[in-house]
């Protein structure tokens, strides 16, 4: 078999709601795209059986073999053992020591690259989007939590178990509500968009977002960051203030990854940067050029991100390119 | 001239009150050393025949000649341009844009690596402290000021212009004092040794810490860590107090960069810690245990530095080696 027929990528994003697989060919351009919903609740043997088919079904629509394929790039949620490219935990997914890589390869005889679904996100934004393969550069999404990522001279920042760039959970105020780890004033606690729902619903509930109340209610998982938008759009003032209030707090978290990581470009991305982007944007670039030290105020790009919920499989796949090519040198 | 001749180091901590040159034999064993005052007010061509008599000093005491040097690594403050090796800005020096690099590599006719000095420290410990070469090591160094390196996988995260870990500037508190760059509440404005010393000063003022008082007195210059350490010895338990609530701030430093680059080991130094290492170093793992995510919480160590003031000198010309190595690649 010539190794020429070996062109052609699958990304995948395995999301904590839906599964999505790409198929690229070699210059990485999308010729198919399918997607299932998680069903987390029916397991992990399950769960990587509809991934199978997922796939299956993107390669059928786009008329590729399993002969074609250089390789495949999986962005997965949780602590990971890259190397074995296990997933040791997904709370959402319901999944624990779920050996992916194996087997997706055994399956479809090709190399597999398991990689943080955020870190993959950023990488995807650094060579294909907002990131134009700067030196450094810095993703943030702040969603139902607050991922992010760091791709330094090409490389992602991972960690041993792929547990960099946890910026959700950096401690941002001295005290503050509780997160999902039970500690008090971290970003996600005053910034995620579940924070911002929670925020959102209590003005609902005292009539200060009448628009809200009557399109969502009270009822926190009902206000996705569309509504927000909507609910300013259609009068709904306060929101504008609760959702400032986000991106200044996302805004300090930037200023800290900048003074640690200077980075060339910060790209933001997720629900809420990505249904409010001039709003969200300028509150954080505010708050950055306030607080960060003079040396970065002008340097430091602060951009939204290009490639929305493209990002992950696209990144998955372009990092599964560079960690074989590394590997065969 | 064989290359074999090519074996010994120099290092050179570049500081704002001493200079300092070693001598190392190829196995980075120190053999002479010299120091001298920085004098910075004298400006920095002085500066400069001050650094070159210093070297040569510590050269002649080792009995070590110009051909059998392989190189030398220079720990400097402030932002520098890495490739041309200049010091772009260094207040404490005095210094603007002084091209380091090419007046020693003129003069001693030997390859010349600029670091900055924070960086060289941590790469110091990194390669022969309490690092132990680890796949990624964080130094924090609270003094006069709070500054940080990260090695990552053997290389310093050094940033475009050695911007990387300026962990001082971070924000720590939503509201706090001033610090020199005017902003609030970052983790130099609460925890560095300037802000115990005043703090200190204030207890002293108020009859909170009489041997220390009788000791110092109330200026903020006159009480260095040392004399902290020897009140607390000496029964002034307020200062005890003070010292914890910097510590307090230095571990939640220490959860923030955890979180964001995930390192093995946290090496903890400066004139602070040297002087009361149990007391600091129990309430910064206390602070970070109570507060990090629990992927982390028994993972990450947490440890003094080993190398004290030898740190700079020592790590600057390891990293010369690193770097002339992989240059001549």
């Amino acid at each position: 078999m010539p190794s020429e027929l070996k062109t052609h990528w699958i990304g995948f994003d395995l999301g904590g709601t839906k599964i999505m697989a790409d198929v690229y060919d070699s210059q990485f351009k999308r010729i198919a795209c399918n997607r299932k919903k998680t069903k987390g609740h029916e397991g992990s043997a399950a769960g990587l059986k509809r991934i199978i088919a997922t796939i299956e079904a993107a390669m059928l629509e786009a008329n590729v073999t399993q002969r074609q394929l250089a390789g495949i790039g999986i962005g997965c949620p949780g602590p990971l053992d890259l190397k074995q490219g296990i997933v040791l935990e997904a709370p959402n997914l319901n999944w624990q020591n779920v050996p992916v890589k194996k087997i997706l390869q055994d399956h479809f005889e090709c190399p597999t690259v398991v990689s943080n679904d955020v870190d993959a996100g950023t990488y995807g934004e650094y060579e294909f989007g907002a990131g134009k393969k700067a030196r450094c550069v810095i993703g943030i999404f702040p969603g139902t939590g607050i991922g992010g990522g760091c791709v330094y001279e090409g490389n992602l920042l991972q960690g041993s178990n792929c547990t960099c760039m946890e910026i959700g959970h950096i401690p941002l105020l001295s005290d503050g509500p509780l997160d999902g780890a039970g500690n008090a004033g971290s970003l996600e606690s005053v910034a995620s968009r579940l924070a911002v729902s929670a925020a959102a619903a209590q003005a609902a509930y005292r009539g200060q977002a009448p628009w809200l109340m009557e399109k969502c209610g009270t009822k926190i998982d009902d206000i996705r960051s569309g509504d927000l938008a909507d609910a300013i759009q259609n009068g709904d003032t306060f929101i504008v203030k609760i959702v400032e209030k986000s991106a200044q707090h996302v805004g300090l978290a930037v200023v800290t990854a900048v003074h640690l990581l200077a980075p060339d470009i910060v790209v933001l991305g997720g629900g809420l940067v990505e249904a409010m982007p001039d709003l969200y944007l300028e509150m954080v670039r505010k708050t950055f050029r306030k607080r960060v030290l003079s040396t970065f105020r002008d340097v430091t790009q602060i951009v939204p991100a290009k490639l929305g919920d493209q990002a992950t499989a696209l990144g998955a796949a372009a990092w599964a390119k560079k960690c074989l090519e590394r590997n065969s040198k």
